[in-house]
């Protein structure tokens, strides 16, 4: 009954901007107090929807989790990558959408920590472990079509695997954010870290 | 009156055996549920002591996470570089340290856990960020040490400053245990993205 009222409620584009109205507060909530500290009735408030509304969206407080996992992957600021980028070469576009991932940025902010947040609560819900994989695996191939555009283009020059560079990359791309967002270092000092690597790394 | 009844309860050898076995629980119970799920209660019978005797030795529940990270980075195998390892050359003995990190062994993974939730903690509980960025510090330090001691037998070449080259070294350990325990790659090819990168940057 709960989705049958959910559907005369919603449809068509409302549809469409509720479920993004819902993951927008969701993302919020998870920046604020973490996915483990994450109630289902708050992000439904945040949203201005009613709690049925969300699970017919999203099924469960699992669903939820993971649709936001999937939506800071879709708006993480290196998926510029799978666009072509005007004036830039290869190399100049990866390094600019890896930096872009450390900018500051209330909204780049909260989509790095949905995403360090998901990942730490898959160590203790195996559940979410096949939906971390995917979203690591999308990142990683497009990292990686991107550092081919520059080996094509002649602005990167690599001695290894491009899969095995984009996973060095993309790994220390998280290990900077985790480490400016807990504090261990600062972000000028991660991005600064990260342009070094990357120079050393595809040049 | 609780600290009283408490030294009374407990001194010399036996007050540090007691410390330790907290500090084993504490990391064990962190291991299985998170630091956001750890009830301090919990950590006391598990180590078989009474609650008053925990809060003596560490005074608070955030006093007890920041001294299991404590311990985490004492315990950490790469604190190994501390002692001269016989037999190495300054190249192999990083090598082998920070491959240890990801080590198949359940107290190196227990480590590992604990390293990873006092950080992503940290994003929520500013309170923890001053032990988080000390222990990463240090953790850097001594890779920086080892680093330093390949550049003077001749076994590593560099192109940049050591610390930076620390730093990354350590952000990469960090990052691909993350992949790991979360699922994102399995613990080999972890291993062996680590060991791949470890020869190409200090090589």
């Amino acid at each position: 009954m709960r989705g049958e009222a959910a559907v005369r409620e919603d449809h068509g584009d409302a549809k469409v901007d509720r479920r993004e109205a819902i993951l927008v507060a969701a993302a919020q909530l998870i920046a604020r107090r973490g996915v483990r500290g994450l109630r289902v009735e708050e992000v439904a408030t945040e949203a201005g929807v009613s709690p049925p509304l969300l699970y017919y969206h999203f099924a469960s407080r699992s669903g939820l989790i993971r649709a936001a996992l999937e939506h800071a992957s879709e708006h993480a600021p290196s998926t510029a990558l799978r666009r072509s980028p005007a004036g830039k070469d290869g190399f100049e576009a990866v390094k600019a959408a890896l930096l872009a991932e450390l900018d500051d940025d209330r909204a780049v902010r909260e989509n790095a920590v949905v995403w360090g947040e998901v990942s730490a609560s898959a160590v203790f819900e195996p559940a979410l472990r096949d939906d971390v994989r995917r979203v690591s695996e999308e990142w990683c191939r497009t990292v990686s079509d991107g550092i081919g555009r520059g080996v094509q283009d002649g602005s990167i020059r690599l001695e290894s695997d491009p899969d095995d560079v984009a996973q060095i990359l993309i790994t220390l791309v998280d290990g900077l954010c985790t480490r400016w967002l807990s504090g261990a270092i600062e972000r000028e000092r991660a991005r600064e870290l990260l342009g070094g690597a990357i120079e050393r790394i595809l040049r």
